[in-house]
């Protein structure tokens, strides 16, 4: 392995995911690695050649600046009089930009006051739930004291579909559009910006019969490879982050992938210890545990990503096969004071990629108080970044300690740079492990049945006999209510 | 089975856990059922007389009219004064409050007006990332336009720790106690409440010395258990929850699982499906999916409960013994477009247990627009509760018909009383699961390696040799780093 440093700000580290810290039954040895050496260079070679073809849709995106440009000119246009952006969609239309949110603005966004906030006030409502789009509804009722003004009126929805029939997404639509014509007349046009496909389907209709401003869903860019492109950027720019370093960030990791040789290549040492880990030591559950509030929604982000792309019931060749490791959203170091026991002493059937934060965006320091306090001297004067990392290190160790393997993705900062990185990152290892699983990375099929029941069981047209057979199976019988 | 109605308003439903549904593979039979009916009845007197005679201490909570009258009584003091309540804790000292605050509060509770909420704002700090500290630290700074006031002059500090001894929460504390001291000079200490154990410690120590207002953290309590404490009450009293009601239904829920015999008893129930589920089906991943944000946060609290109190290394009489069902938490609708792919056709490995609302909180109906676009129609005249759980239903479906098992918990509606029955049957249950996997479901001994490793990294003296074989075994090594 060389040690060459690229122009990235992300590293992998995998030494306690070796047999050298976890023993040879959980860990992987030289020898594993050599064992798929060759697959892994045939993946390489294929994804990449993929890439600079054009076929895979994700990754035009880094490099694709006329995306970015529009998604600019358009916050240049609106984010003057917008206090609330809300954004309706869900899955790939909701988990890229609630990430983006997270990682790049302070938790307290939404309370600050709009002087010290980097834009609007962000809702990402990727659900139906009554209870919830009624809390946003009240609140956009109630005036602002800063504007003086129902915010309604400094209200933008970004309604996020690639046909525009996604269910939720749909019917959020028309209640919030309903809304906004009801309290701004005419005008209520202007507040609204649909991200669809360029060329058809009902949303993309809607609009131009409505008159919204929009953005365009690329071609070949499943909802869950989405982020970098106008799904994840417009709310990403409204809010105040840099998207051309995001994108640039995602550029120097696609550089990076594309051009590094197996074994110097991060993705493709990612792919292959997640592909043995879950192929020969037995490993099927991929936890993602960053240290960091800041980085925890990506680990949401990554979830749809790992479980829809490589979870699936057939190969390539259509041969029945359920495969897929699963993945699971932990957080330290709070999740120590959950799932740790639970990671050490039960079954050893996971690997942990853990998130570390080598300098932390803001500097806190514990007080030299309670001096004569034994249990808490050791803490005066720790900055809160070196405990934090230090609980990771000692997180690390215990479960190498009980044969627990683990990575770590160093993040040098969280930034838009390091944020793009890491998305590409992920995806181009996600691209690599359908090649090496042998299954198609980017359909969703089983999705497919429950958009159809809800709509048999929503009594559409045409469904009838459908609603019956889902009723005969799973009716409610209450000889099993208890 | 009989269908007796008992006077709980939740209830357990699992017919798409059996053969009859998802076939004999995959679900529980009547055979299945008759095979452990022995080893649940036994569990169930050996729970219920520890119950009785005292043995568990979370028992003991849902009729203790003590703890619910002094917080009661603190609140009345205190809840006038204060605009912010910070709770600093983590795990066990956290999830619940955070639970109790997601299920029984509008998801806009921070960001409205003090004459709208329910009580102050809350923020629950269950981790020591310096950024989200320095967030909150900010906000705090600011000046609140409704008072004009700084917030710290209004806020109000809840430190949760059985010892004072925790990390993350001790220094946390030490942070805020000396800005407190900073901006309120001597009185200070009229702003903290702490709660901690009854009699000693260091954290009582130092209340007994700074003079705060304390609540006590029974005995026999451990964290996971302890919502139904002052720990979970305290924060959930101030901010507008009805602790009594809450309670109520755990007291409920408490008499029907003590007085019903197998099998009409739902914890029983419960845990018979998720021990054959576990140890008979390959199911070791117990999925927990609410049809409801407001019930989100309580699938958090789950993952605590399950992984710290079943996932064991060992028997009770001490025999080597890696166990343990692996709790993950969905969220529907949301989690279709991100889960679901992976649950229908990766490995067939789980049980979701869906948490299902029946009457929710507020109704919001989709208006009668776009009459004469084909997609829409069905979703006309629709009201979301109704939607949500159609997808509810069609996501059963979808499992069912690939095999997949699922129970659901009904709700038949969100309110303290049906939260304080789940949370009671879910600690009943988690005690039977205990018995029935023969593992100390109290106890969480591989978290402890973890303390003592930070103690170490952070130069706690007398842990300097522990230090260097830590080192030894986990230094980041460069070979492996890229």
């Amino acid at each position: 392995m060389t040690t060459e440093k690229e122009q990235t700000l992300i590293e992998l580290y995998w030494r306690n995911a070796t047999d050298r810290v976890v023993g040879p039954d959980h860990g992987v040895s030289e020898e594993d690695l050599t064992s798929v050496s060759e697959a892994i260079q045939q993946a390489l070679a294929t994804v990449v050649g993929q890439c600079r073809r054009g076929e895979l849709g994700y990754a035009a995106l880094p490099t694709h600046g006329e995306y970015a440009e529009r998604v600019s000119q358009l916050r240049a246009k609106l984010v003057g009089g917008t206090t609330d952006l809300v954004v309706l969609g869900i899955g790939g239309s909701a988990l890229g930009n609630i990430a983006l949110q997270t990682a790049l603005n302070p938790a307290t966004h939404n309370l600050l006051p709009a002087a010290q906030r980097n834009g609007p006030r962000l809702f990402v409502l990727d659900n139906v739930d009554p209870a919830w789009i009624d809390d946003v509804l009240c609140f956009l009722d109630a005036t602002d004291p800063e504007t003086g003004r129902a915010r309604w009126q400094t209200a933008l929805f970004n309604v996020i579909s690639k046909s525009g029939e996604t269910a939720e997404t749909a019917s959020q639509f028309m209640i919030f559009r309903e809304k906004l014509r009801e309290k701004l007349g005419a005008r209520f046009a202007e507040r609204v910006v649909v991200t669809t496909d360029a060329e058809e389907g009902t949303l993309r209709d809607i609009a131009e019969a409505d008159g919204y401003e929009t953005l365009a869903i690329p071609d070949g860019v499943g909802g869950r490879f989405s982020v970098l492109s106008p799904v994840g950027l417009f709310s990403a720019a409204m809010c105040g982050i840099d998207i051309r370093d995001l994108l640039k960030g995602a550029a120097a990791m696609q550089q990076r992938v594309e051009a590094q040789r197996w074994p110097d290549n991060p993705a493709a040492m990612l792919a292959a210890i997640k592909y043995l880990m879950y192929s020969e030591k037995g490993k099927g559950l991929h936890v993602m545990m960053p240290y960091s509030n800041r980085l925890s929604a990506l680990a949401d982000w990554y979830r749809q990503l790992w479980a829809e792309s490589l979870g699936k019931g057939m190969t390539r060749d259509k041969k029945q096969k359920f495969v897929g490791p699963t993945p699971i959203k932990a957080l330290g170091a709070t999740d120590q004071h959950s799932q740790v026991q639970l990671y050490r002493e039960g079954e050893n059937d996971r690997l942990v990629v853990f998130l570390q934060v080598d300098r932390h965006p803001c500097a806190v320091s514990v007080p030299d108080v309670f001096g004569d306090v034994s249990g808490m001297t050791y803490l005066r004067g720790a900055d809160l970044g070196q405990l934090l990392n230090a609980e990771k290190k000692a997180t690390e160790y215990a479960l190498a300690f009980s044969e627990r393997p683990s990575v770590t993705i160093h993040f040098d900062e969280i930034s838009p740079a390091t944020v793009g990185e890491f998305i590409y990152l992920y995806e181009f290892t996600t691209s690599l492990m359908g090649e090496l699983l042998d299954v198609d990375a980017y359909d969703q099929p089983a999705v497919e049945l429950g958009k159809q029941a809800t709509f048999a069981l929503m009594g559409r047209e045409h469904y009838e006999e459908f609603a019956r057979s889902i009723r005969r199976l799973v009716e409610e019988d209450g000889a099993f209510r208890i």
